[in-house]
């Protein structure tokens, strides 16, 4: 494992200063920086990107297959219910993928408890806040 | 209220000129004008943005948290019914805000019958032609 | 324009004792006031009613059409979801009407979502309190 | 075969005058007046109601009962779709009922595809205008 | 109104012997005598046809266009629910034409609420037993 | 408890003479006259109200407000199924309520297994026939 | 009425100190005690029983029958929504019983409006919290 | 057929290097390149866009208006089944259009057995791999 | 290619003759000569067979299997949406067909949006007219 | 148990030819063969009937009526999700049958896992291959 | 084959004693000695079990796996249509097993419909009454 | 964080020898090891707990309560789809726990896609095989 892409889908540039009570305050560069040395220390490098564009998340997605990156973590907030074109995205690259959630997507709104991406992932963490990214991580860095 | 920002989604930039039978011969720029008027004999301003970007879009409405806009008006165009990432960047800055829909939703196809945004918006007014924004501004600027 | 009639719905007569949180505290006699005085203000008469009982809505719109009522604003409150009754009434007068509701019906319950007169209204003004009798009557009153 | 009785729902008050293309140019009266001959003539009495209440109409099926009436031809409009009141009125009183649509439901919006009454009449003749009313009067008549 | 053609469906060949209790004792052979006198006795002409194949009955129709027939009686049978092909050879040929059940099928099996014929038929006569096509016949013969 | 309304809806005025088997052959009289005493022996006093009529019993509701009624017993009939407008008239009034219903109606048609006020309904009592009205009072009049 | 089975579901209990807001504080052994109480002062006997598993209950009910239990009041708490197996455990042993619910279960989530066992019992008493086991009994004990 | 507009949505910039075995080998250069020839064969101009943008797509109909495109070729990728906003670009410049799928949409995934955009286009050519294309443009160029 | 089999379905028959505002004015004979001339110019042979009847077209497709047909065209008309029958007998004998419709059925009723044959077809063209014969054979003829 | 007619419905002459892997390879005249053996050790007559049309289906289930058959084995192929007009032809006949089916139909397409024949049939053996044909002669020669 | 385990599942202790008109009169110890005899005259062993908790159940199927079990026949009472779990045992353990119901589950309640069994059994037996049991046991003991 | 419990629920406790290719070849036990020491290096207890009966792992999420046990980690296995019971154990005793699926159950049938428990979790790992253990521990001893 030498490359981890971290992507980060719409209005997570927020973090920490939307709704903390429900996403915390942490910022976005916070979870970055602490994945960055988290990866660092398992000799791994990591690869960040927010955007929200959906065009723009599937461009990202097709350039990490030309970086070599061996596996994505992504949230991919509202775009997780909508976005089939970076479901096929993920189909065309196949790169092994963790979707995660801050908050538990089950305990909201009806349309938010269906994934056009947990089919295809290789798993998903759901609701244990930015520590979800960092479980994601671990996995991808020390798997047995 | 000091400050209101106008938002039109997709294929909005067309008004006036696309199916003029059902839209009017009101060009957006036209709209626009007329709603600055209106705001400012009210002594607010009018801040106004058009994009066929679903992203462009989120970008907007996170711009109008550092610009302290006190209201927005969206006629979200086809993006009301697909687009669950606006609806989390209202959700993010929770500003106020009204829907407007130039033509009867209710008398179109069955999936435009649904918004995304209904539900955490002000209020809406649908079918009213763009007499919608100025009613919407009304409110605004005017209620009790 | 020369004539409306305001109708409103079941338990509207309670306006202003029910709920006053959600509905505000003006009664309905107040907000019948107000829109008499901005009716004749623009040279228009205003005829006023309100029935719990679905027939005599039904009656009542019936009886629009020999007094030559021009416009109807219409606050149908619950008969909203049930009545194809109510309708029928407005299929065989062919007066254009604006549908009024107070509070925001999407934020509701699922069954407050469905309303059986919106695609045959001229419009919708959903959730803008008190503020949308009065924007409906400017709609009719200053129409471009 | 004694005493037959006519009920008419909502709107049927207008019949004639309402969409002539769609109905005819009868008026209810015109209706009611052929079917009092055709029932005289066969020796049989015709009571006739028309009321656009739904209580009025459960109070009148009641009354049918203590008049003795041996058979009902209804055209419930609106109320079809809507009224299960009308419905457990003809379960109440048993008396063998037809249920009658001028204009061909099944052609027109999906909510009048189902009836609360169909499965418990006697039979329904549909689309076939003030004719239908003659038919089914035919029908209790001349049946074999 | 010169010729009528009456078409009966699937199992309708048993008619008589097949649970006389509920679609009474009367034969095919009855009916269609009964309505070739009915329909003499106003100057026009009967035609007969039953099959139990979905292709013979399109056939049927087909042929009934170069027979300039007037006007259709069909009782589809079990056909009613499923052929989209009787359909569309009614839609082919647009002679107009009555459907008749023998029995309420809004009182049996819910597959058998839907017809793939009625919004396209003139109209329909429900329930009421070998009556229906007494009384469709008499619509197309002194319909005014 | 000083005070309990009893409020019967469509049909039961019948009660007792119809369909006795399924009702048993208690009038609404009979069952009101020992309401009345069960009440009086717990020094309350009893309101009783029938109706077919949904916009009276709205009506009726209203007025217990008025009237000081701290609970209502109502078998709202065939309105259980199709009343939006009762349920609302329960929400402006806030007296608490019990709804009963004679028979089991999860064991008859589809369609009477939902209620709209069952939710905001204290309690409900169903199936145990006329004794379902004894439990509620009892409820009201003893509870712990 | 000799003998009354009470039954008791999962989690059950825990009553009087789970959600003691929700549920009361009364716990099952409170409940048990008094209705005993009840029963023999009306010459009956209750016997009481309570589990977490399914298939307990279901030998329970089959029990029930060698015993000549006369009724069955059951709260079957999550297995009302999941059991066939008890559903038909009462089809088997036709004991007549009540099915209570503590609390409204129309007001909880989705899944909990519907009963596998309603349709099949005597009727149900729902919402009134402990209360509604007492009423259950009465109504065994009383009813007329 | 002076000027046809190819466009390819998301993920179709892959063509040729993602899944080979499901898509063919041949790149979307190859694609473009053969249908320029096929055009200019039959004196015709060929357009080429791309994009994995929703709004670039929407953009671009937009263009093809002023520069009077005489039809266009979409395969709209993942868009197809999400993207209301391309139908509404289509509806807005009123320019003849066949969507072409390169794999049998109706042989994967239920959610894209749908399209918003079919209803509108002149036709779909669905499964027939790159060869797709060129049946669309011939359409153009020679149909009768 | 040697051999290609066409297969028209139900009211096929009336082309030409048929609605020819919907279907065009070539007749079923044009569209087979025309076909078999294109065929011919490459070297291949055209069978044609028409049919309103289910069984007929299941007994063609199991014969073509015995004449070493190499591809089918087949355009089923009704028999798209109903028949399992025709589906199974491609299932049966495996060769490859194209399904082909004249007019964009996703622009007709909601039933006719449902194939049972789609996803077996090798592909789909719908609503080019019998242009759509033509490129479906040209497919066979030409694909690389 | 004197008479025993094998129906066999679309595609089912192809038995052993067909998908062998999925259906055997004993063919249809193996399985007659088998079954004729097997009815005569038992005293009893076998007749046979296979048709791929759905009509030929029905008229050979009226023929059986005639000859006197007491029981009957169908495996109705796809006319078993498809055809109500079977299903009326053994409503009218009343005869008892087994529904055969040599695969499990609850692991194929959800389309074959409804039949419109079952709940009418004495039961169903499905999946077992051809010795479903086998057992369900057993069970009408040797039931207890 | 030299093993067979039987599984009975809730309620099927009371074979033979309840619902007799529906079920039969024998036992359950009936039927498992008579199936012993079968399958000894087989030279086949039968072990036999019966359970009303669906634990019990999964606990019997893992075990089956260490007795070497060849085949399973197992009537899963009310667990057909409610038990993953079970389903999952049959996944874990891998031996092929035959569905039997002894009443026609396709004539009862629509919940009994669906298994969660039927998709991955070697096959189903539905509505032969104990026989069922011993097809079943045949099938495995002789099948070809 | 000083006491969690970890339950598994039916069919794991074949974990390691069922379906390896899916579940990995570690055993229940293993992971119950390696879990214990990873919680003792954190200075916490563990306790473990499988079970194939609902009800049995209703009474240990009882017990718990009574020992303290500080977070649940939890395989509900099966009961996931179909427990309702096992959710209101754990709404009855408020200790947080995470759910964990070794399979991506999104990529399963659809019957696995739904999960009584997720909405109240503190939240979900899926599909991360035995890792997902090691992950929800780490997360309940190092959260932040």
């Amino acid at each position: 494992m030498n490359t981890i892409l971290l992507i980060n889908g719409p209005n997570l540039n927020l973090l920490g200063t939307r709704e903390p009570e429900k996403y915390g305050s942490a910022t976005l560069k916070d979870v970055e920086d602490a994945m960055q040395e988290q990866c660092e220390s398992h000799g791994a490098k990591l690869l960040c990107f927010q955007s929200n564009s959906e065009g723009a998340i599937v461009d990202r997605i097709h350039q990490a297959k030309t970086e070599n990156v061996d596996a994505i973590i992504i949230n991919p907030g509202a775009y997780t219910h909508t976005s089939i074109a970076i479901r096929d995205a993920f189909l065309s690259v196949s790169i092994p993928f963790i979707e995660v959630h801050l908050t538990n997507i089950f305990a909201r709104e009806a349309f938010r408890h269906h994934s056009y991406l947990s089919d295809i992932a290789k798993g998903c963490i759901i609701g244990l806040g930015v520590d979800g990214y960092r479980l994601a991580a671990e996995f991808f860095l020390t798997r047995q």
